[in-house]
């Protein structure tokens, strides 16, 4: 298969465009193809009660940026003895610890991306203008976190492309191609359909703690030729244990810097979840010999941002 | 029933302890009622795979404190033409808008409180000492939010409590003794039995939203007589749309403000989750005539902290 | 003396404007009006070397907005036990104390108001747009308040019109006028000129400090009017106990909601002192019976900002 | 002259100590040396009105941390067109800009240290217990930034070792002895008195700037040694272009990491002021051949905290 060129890919923007599918106002995107028939089947998938969660711990003291990406902090702001020091020390003996948080949203824990987080010649999904609808009052008001907000609760498929390549980890700059993607379905024996939340396992967390961030900043990701897959079967929501798009991205110009975040954001209107933490899964599934559960991300329903951080989780 | 006096209530530290019940270091408390059996008995419960959020809207702009008890407000700081800003406006036709989120996590949104936000005598759950393992450095480094970092799911029961009375909500400082528990259980036809998620519905945050704030800032809640219920019935997690205790609690002393939150958290080891919104779940639970229902909620995995903002689901 | 309509308060943009005045490039505004020469004279006014705070004490945990203004607050997160939080409690004799503190600008502490503030069609001072030099990542690029880096030290001339009309703060909604300047000034025996910080005493902050906040919101403080005033003076900087703005502003139209802060900082290119702390001085000035003094201001050197908290004070 | 022993500088709390001298309850410590006399005395230094900041500007996009020293940072949150947010776009020629801003305090930035900064056996200056006036809601009660709230206006004296040793910069871990300050002082014929704010130009902000962080993060700066000479001479506040202490600071236990903090801090009561920009003074008194001026520096009132980020500046 050849790669798509620059044009290729910025032709996606309409051969793979749901833009008005599920009408002028949606909101939702590929959220739409969750129906409530598909909740049910997922609901079968689970057998063994067993529970996996697919977010990286948050710890503000610690080193924060497994993938070298430059991504912001999370920070805790402790709040020890709010008793004691509202009535006195030792006049009571009960107390409270309370704290505050400041989450750099789109950081290097694990989150979700939501629509309005990338935009193309001014416009985000479905059409909403940027200058129309974000503020800095008002945050982003047409596309929000929370329209999402009864969470993303359906099958996950997991594709072990480490696995499939025999190796921990992919090489950094490594990137999956739609032929991969299918290689893993088969030695996998699992199909992607219509409304699965895709999971792609690529080892690339586990080897930035390993190894180090790569000098280079290269990372392991898809390929832009993956999204006419994206599209074709539907996928509710994609994640991986990397930023998705394989950087550098392939492509020269800086527009097509993440062509995966930018298609699947603004075109399809496809769900991106960053950053997750994936080695206990795919340790999970091959011991289980199967690639398919049921998966939960609640995110929080605050109104007009673009992320929220989350923890995902697998239920076997 | 005899209501319990601060003496009997002092006693529940003791006599309703589950303190080394699974163990010195401990520090998932009544989790540890969630077994994969049990998520696995809960499965079977989803039927129509209807879903249901139980989490308040988080809106930086609007009314954030709709109990009117003072809690911290969450804010969001946009940051809009994140690459227009890098490389000049005009110069790319992709664009991103990310934002940093500030959120004061015991405060007015939707939120689950660990085990380490009360104390007594120094005390957390359990015997962890606040002054050995809190600081404002590494936060509460025994007991934080991220040991509940593998979610909630289980069984969730509604008790309709605002229904049993016949009332869209209770009035400010109404408090629910073990009495109405029991009579909902049989109005409702449901028991709650160990390792589920109690939920308990009082109407208080639609009432505030409708009526506004009591002036005297009364709220309805569990009466510290329903403790021995709790603990009876092994609840792995209590929630509501309230904060638990009736305010004012009918205890003199200040030390018992709350003592739902402080026996609870301390002696029994029990997540509470505060200020839920359950009008749709109480309206969905009466539409289908049951109250049994698929629960899943999935704090961030943030070490060090008390608490976690995070949106619950049911799903039927 | 008639008072200006509305035409007459827009044509100000033009007949008062300051912009080209120095420099197509300028971004100092009135702070040009400073010279060497002027800074050594006013030093001739230190003579009894007594000095008075003219800022408002910040206070996390107290009543933070005395003006009922809506403005926003400062918090303080302590990080208390630095150092036996790394290397253990009783570790070391040696121990820290820090904080990190968040304060919302235009809050209600006292503060310099940088010509970034406000725009007329888009455009700052001296015609710098808004979408060229504003964005969310770094800020005000053009005009910011580390532009007055080097301070704002000069002559400060007191005008108490709460003294002149014989109270001891002027009535919610009063608004000052050019005479009431000029009445001052005789009675005073003091001539407000080119290149001073102009501050004028109104009681508002003691006012609201003792009487609570006006229900209706209103505010004394300066006509539209007196902006000839200020331009033919030659004011370097407008400080009073009030945000300037007489509140109503009396004009219906929502644009000159805020005369004095518009064209101002537009127009004259004006820098502004917000709800500063003025009991004391005049209490001093009227013992001395001299209204001028030797006055300083030294802004934070934050860049891309439009304001700072900040401290000013009088020498005498 | 031969350098003290870890014992002798221990024995400084007792034979440098300040405690008790301007009473029981004093918590101005050094700045009690700053009387009207001695500010009338410094305006009479203002010769030219030329002044020069002695802040380093905080640019939260840029390396904020030229010591390398781990401080942290400071940020911006940008809110633009407030105006049009509230009512639309395009329905007013009028619109604001404002921010919020989060400042680590001890940060990278140009900072004041307050007496509640550092303590010694749980003990601050004048022996007040940090046990008994510092807790996470109301800050440090008894000593805070805002006790200085009356600024620091004084003589300053550049004593200019750079210069003295004959380059730019002092070589990193290069410590400062009292026969240097001697040296300094005779070199440019001025002599350190009660009440001065004494800065000490290293050149180190300036090297790192040039020649980036010392890997080992060694740091030039007054040894231990200087100590009697600050007590002795009554300066008022400490200031450099480094963080006071050599680093390291030539004894072995962890507890004397940084004496002059510590002991100036607790014993002294001497206000330390971090991470000055000192490039611009060092020339300006070169050129004008003298090393005295007036000094001003206004720290924010804020309540409860142990540090302000502000702008110093010289006056000639």
């Amino acid at each position: 298969m050849s790669l798509p060129s620059t044009d290729d890919v910025i032709g996606y923007f309409k051969s793979l465009s749901n833009w008005g599918r599920w009408g002028d106002d949606d909101r939702l995107g590929t959220l739409n193809l969750i129906t409530a028939e598909k909740r049910r089947a997922a609901a079968a998938l689970i057998r063994t009660g067993e529970i996996v969660s697919l977010s990286r711990n948050i710890d503000p003291n610690g080193p924060q940026d497994p993938l070298g990406a430059g991504l912001g902090q999370a920070m805790r702001f402790m709040g020890i003895g709010e008793v004691s020091s509202h009535i006195g020390k030792g006049a009571s003996r009960f107390d409270a610890v309370t704290e505050s948080v400041f989450i750099s949203a789109h950081g290097s824990n694990t989150h979700l991306d939501g629509l309005a987080h990338y935009n193309w010649e001014g416009q985000n999904y479905n059409g909403f203008s940027v200058d129309e609808h974000v503020n800095s009052i008002r945050g982003s008001t047409k596309l929000s976190i929370h329209d999402a907000g009864d969470g993303i609760v359906t099958r996950g498929v997991l594709l072990d492309i480490a696995a499939l390549k025999g190796v921990p980890w992919l090489a950094p700059g490594t990137p999956i191609l739609p032929e991969d993607l299918a290689a893993a379905e088969e030695r996998q024996g699992v199909t992607v359909g219509s409304g699965d939340v895709l999971l792609v396992h690529t080892g690339h967390v586990a080897r930035t703690l390993s190894e180090g961030v790569d000098p280079e900043h290269r990372q392991p990701g898809l390929h832009a030729a993956c999204l006419p897959f994206l599209r074709e079967r539907d996928v509710a929501a994609l994640g991986g244990d990397c930023i998705h798009d394989v950087q550098p991205s392939g492509f020269e110009t800086f527009e097509l810097f993440r062509p995966i975040h930018l298609v699947g954001l603004v075109a399809l209107g496809l769900w991106l979840i960053d950053v997750m933490e994936l080695t206990e899964l795919a340790a999970t599934c091959a011991a289980e010999q199967r690639w398919e559960f049921f998966f939960a991300m609640l995110p929080w329903r605050m109104m007009g941002v673009t992320s929220s951080a989350t923890n995902p989780i697998a239920l076997f």
